[in-house]
């Protein structure tokens, strides 16, 4: 004993920390992991302070001071082109949303400016997103119908614009961004590929110009809808749409080629509506079965702060529509936003995001907006048209304002045909096949909850399909904590590393000794698997030896992998002592980390296994075991 | 490169494995993670295989053959020391789950042969517990008064059982005991806690006699019950019962001051109801204000398989009691089947006694029976007895048999009061305080799991209480899976050891080095956490040297405790490959794990990172980095 205690390295058995010092460190861990505060932290309070915080908390009071003539041009580039792609956008998503097409453009107005001052990405271009569009207009339309009640419904979607604008707000203050971590990338990329599949299905009720639709939002409806209106088709509508697309698609096309003209495939929606509006104005296209969109006012957004309805009838279904809606729309944005900025090596801050996401959706349910993000499409046209700050919002802002005030009466002439084939067209890009193979290819796990996601969407409904994606990420978390991975070690050959003995079949065993190596976490959920396992390695390892020599008399547990152990996992290992004593097998614990000790000190786990079963590494128990072994022999 | 890659240990690169082999592996370790069919798995098929089958599956066969006389004397003792537990313990949990008291008696017969035959706990000695017995009460009670309608609300606790039996032997075929694993020891602690309270308090109507009360079971409704009605408050009752409650206490005190004595407790309530019986008969006890059980018929089980109701107006409230009870039966039968194994030192199989318990309850709903499992306080009592196999079970059962065609109408004279007495009793040993104190003191969060069971079972309601806790539970599985805390490796002076800074706060640092070591598992959740957890821990690491000369060159990335990673997890890892090499910091992986291996290969993580930055140690990392830099400076 006393021999042991001098060769080997000493394994740190100090007093637990206290309560409050363990306590403020997880809730650091969870809540401010890129721990924000500490530029203030070495700074004495005073005018400094005070000008750090406001530029931390508004970031446009950071980048605005510098801001010069240079950086604009660019800015003003990206602004304008995005502009030309947020008319197109504005109109038919709200056809889609089942608004009135103004509020598409209202949304393109006051949000993009609000997110200027506020946002901290650089690349984000603010606009509504389709997925969101189709969702407000299944659920509000499960209540109230837009055909029977449009004042009713426009009302409601302002409300759930509105409480989907605090539910963001409060996530980010409250520093909860772990729930939007929750809504994996395998999720999105199931939800986002079922919805544009449904949206695409949809649209062909644009392209064939008919009158007659289900509101259903399965494939399987879409489908019987369109095949059982068959004599409502219209050729010309047909024709006119599928030319539209093939333009779109060309375009497409073209900047994967030749990814420095993406400025076409970006101006081409504004191109068809520009095309479309010509066509129809001078060939009376509204008489020969193209419906057009139909007027359109002059005038800035209206204040809508006074129709936000708290009518408890309605209260459910915009709160619904507003957690959800709002959820996707702060995982689409941020992911985005994040995705862009590791390209130039920035980063984004997403508890600052979601604050900027949630004003923007405040004010603009005050203002006749609904609800916006930052959409994938507008975002990359924004990134490659050079934008260099958030002032291309403000650009694009400043066009929209010019539109709503001058040229609005001029797309009450865009055939519908025309914004189905630009919906349409978008939608197919972000069916992301390739990355849905490389599921496949990786991990069958990420690939189910995709497909979950996908087909839940597509064939039963759009929240469905997202709890069913979520639910089942959550069940693989679940399973991992209820089933960590043991692993054999054994001893790679010249040197002092214990490795796993699948991994590394050249390893070697010591008789008598089973090295085990434990996953993180040892919770109530593994307890039982653990004890359970621990037995059947033992068992097969004197499986393996058939003569009686080599049977295991000592088995180490390394728990340098478990970050956490929880009272039930503790109870197990006091358990295995015990069964393991009473087949007279030496237990060893080899590198308990902090909070795991901690946890083991405050049991007396320590004192009823005792400090001299407990070491650094695996040589050193190893070690000791041989020395008292062969003590015991003399 | 050569020069390295000659000295050091090599990284297993191989093509990884099938999805065949790992997902074969997986399973196993989900379900099979006890290798039921390692004895098959030798033999050639043939009769001794049929044999050790048949042995397997019905245990009985397995120890009926090699059972003895000597055996028989122990559990004769031990099976007449329950039988007279079973019998009051029966009439009043009966009288708890609002049914007439014989149901109580019959559940204490055929279940206990149905287990003795397919069981392989030696020591459970089955028969109805409380916590069910209320948890039916209210749940069916809701749907279905027992004073308005007695007759449906029996066959509806059949039909319940039922459920419960098939939803049992179910999750034994299908091997899903991982369900019983996420009801932790803290929650079954809360649980029983919050329950024990409630019943407790409910007595109080039978200590007091009284004629009205509450259909309710919060704590608040009970008080409010008993207080409002203190005119019918009965004093008589009330002496009678304390001195009933005082004797049982008194023997259980006795009990714990001297363990060999636990047989005074063991019949202590026979005595209550025997002294109860002979008092009420005598005194006339039912003529002032003491009540009585009322008419018992002689004779065995009457059958029940007609009775079972398959209306689809009572299916969801039958079914919901069966998911609840059933989980929460199986989860108290087997952890106390297990505790006390392994005082033993022998295994109990969970998946077996799953299907023992459901077919015990399925046979029992066939013959008037309601939901038995293994309750904590009869298993004591025979283990404690000396019981050696499951014919305990059998013994109690023909006293059981005997008394219910000899002597039940003698039980008829049982005053209520007295069943109070008992019921309240065997209560105030269910709740744990020292465990709760055990928890509070180890583990904050299980402390918090378990009260959360307590108080929303005792102010809320049973299954509120029971979600709730097993809610937090996930929730605080899901947190750790979203925020694996990583850590800062420094050398152990004189050694080779890494290990985490904060606990051994002599580390060495290296410099120009940051070594990290991950936590398990990196998934979705926490990779966004753990991006920017990399990116503090290098400001921090550039804020300590705040000259130029130390800053970050190299990271390493020790991946030893990551089992399991995702498809978000390797882009992660990608993403912050790339940031470092906008930085010009090396990035170096650490021994990677199999499973994580093997995806870094199939998405092309190791081709993109390059085979030269993984390593199986954090010493070659650093050796070849330092050799790298040297050749750059030549």
């Amino acid at each position: 004993m006393s021999i042991e205690n001098l060769t080997r390295k000493k394994v740190n058995f100090d007093n637990p920390r206290s309560f409050r010092a363990t306590l403020k460190s997880h809730l650091k861990e969870t809540f401010f992991p890129d721990d924000p505060f500490r530029q203030f932290r070495k700074e004495k309070f005073g005018g400094r302070v005070v000008k750090k915080a406001v530029q931390y908390f508004i970031p446009i009071f950071e980048w605005l001071p510098n801001y010069n003539l240079r950086l604009f041009q660019f800015d003003l580039l990206a602004g304008i082109t995005i502009a030309s792609l947020a008319i197109p956008q504005g109109i038919s998503y709200a056809e889609l949303a089942n608004l009135p097409p103004i509020i598409g453009l209202y949304s393109s107005f006051v949000p993009p400016l609000i997110y200027a001052v506020f946002g901290n990405s650089k690349h984000i271009a603010v606009g509504p997103v389709a997925a969101c569009s189709l969702l407000i207009a299944n659920t509000i339309g499960e209540k109230v119908s837009h055909n029977d009640d449009p004042t009713l419904y426009l009302y409601l979607v302002f409300t759930a614009t509105f409480f989907a604008g605090v539910f963001q707000t409060l996530l980010g203050l409250l520093r909860l961004g772990i729930l939007v971590d929750f809504l994996s990338h395998p999720t999105i990329t199931g939800f986002m590929g079922g919805t544009a599949t449904l949206i695409c299905l949809q649209q062909l009720k644009g392209i064939f110009g008919l009158k007659h639709f289900t509101t259903k939002t399965d494939v399987v409806s879409v489908l019987r809808s369109i095949f059982q209106n068959r004599d409502e088709w219209r050729w010309q509508s047909a024709v006119v749409g599928i030319i539209f697309l093939t333009f779109l698609q060309f375009t497409r096309f073209l900047r994967r080629k030749r990814p420095n003209l993406f400025w076409v495939s970006a101006t081409a929606p504004m191109v068809v509506v520009a095309v479309g509006c010509l066509f129809s104005y001078f060939a009376h296209a509204d008489k020969h079965g193209i419906q057009i969109v139909g007027h359109l006012n002059r005038g800035l957004n209206p204040l809508s702060i006074k129709h936000i309805n708290f009518d408890s009838q309605y209260i459910p279904v915009t709160l619904k529509v507003a957690l959800i809606t709002g959820l996707i729309a702060l995982a689409e944005g941020i992911a985005i936003g994040r995705s862009f900025a590791l390209m130039k090596n920035e980063q984004v801050d997403g508890n600052k995001e979601m604050i900027a996401f949630g004003l923007m959706n405040i004010v603009g349910s005050f203002t006749s907006c609904y609800l916006t993000t930052g959409p994938f499409s507008k975002t990359a046209v924004n990134f490659n048209a050079g934008c260099r700050t958030a002032m291309s919002n403000i650009v694009m802002s400043i066009c929209m304002m010019l539109t709503l005030l001058l040229l609005a009466p001029l797309f009450s002439y865009t055939p519908l045909v025309a914004l189905s084939a630009i919906i349409m067209s978008a939608m197919l890009g972000l069916i992301d096949y390739e990355e849905i193979y490389h599921l496949f290819k990786v991990d069958k796990f990420d690939f189910l909850i995709c497909m979950a996601g996908f087909i839940g969407v597509a064939f039963i409904s759009m929240d469905y399909g997202l709890m069913m994606s979520v639910g089942l990420a959550m069940v693989r978390t679940l399973l991992y904590a209820a089933r960590p991975a043991t692993c054999r070690l054994g001893k790679i050959q010249d040197s002092y590393l214990y490795r796993d003995a699948e991994q590394y079949p050249g390893v070697t065993r010591i008789p008598g000794v089973l090295a085990l190596q434990l996953g993180s976490p040892v919770y109530f959920a593994s307890s039982n698997y653990i004890r359970e396992r621990i037995l059947r390695w033992i068992q097969e390892e004197n499986d393996i030896s058939n003569g009686g020599e080599s049977i295991v008399k000592h088995v180490l547990l390394d728990l340098s992998g478990v970050i956490s152990i929880d009272t039930t996992g503790i109870e197990t290992l006091i358990e295995i002592h015990k069964m393991l004593k009473a087949r007279s097998i030496k237990l060893s614990i080899i590198n308990p980390r902090l909070d795991v000790m901690e946890k083991m000190i405050r049991s007396h786990f320590v004192d009823k296994v005792g400090k001299q079963s407990i070491f650094l590494c695996i040589e050193d128990a190893i070690e000791a075991s041989s020395f008292s072994l062969s003590t015991q022999k003399e």
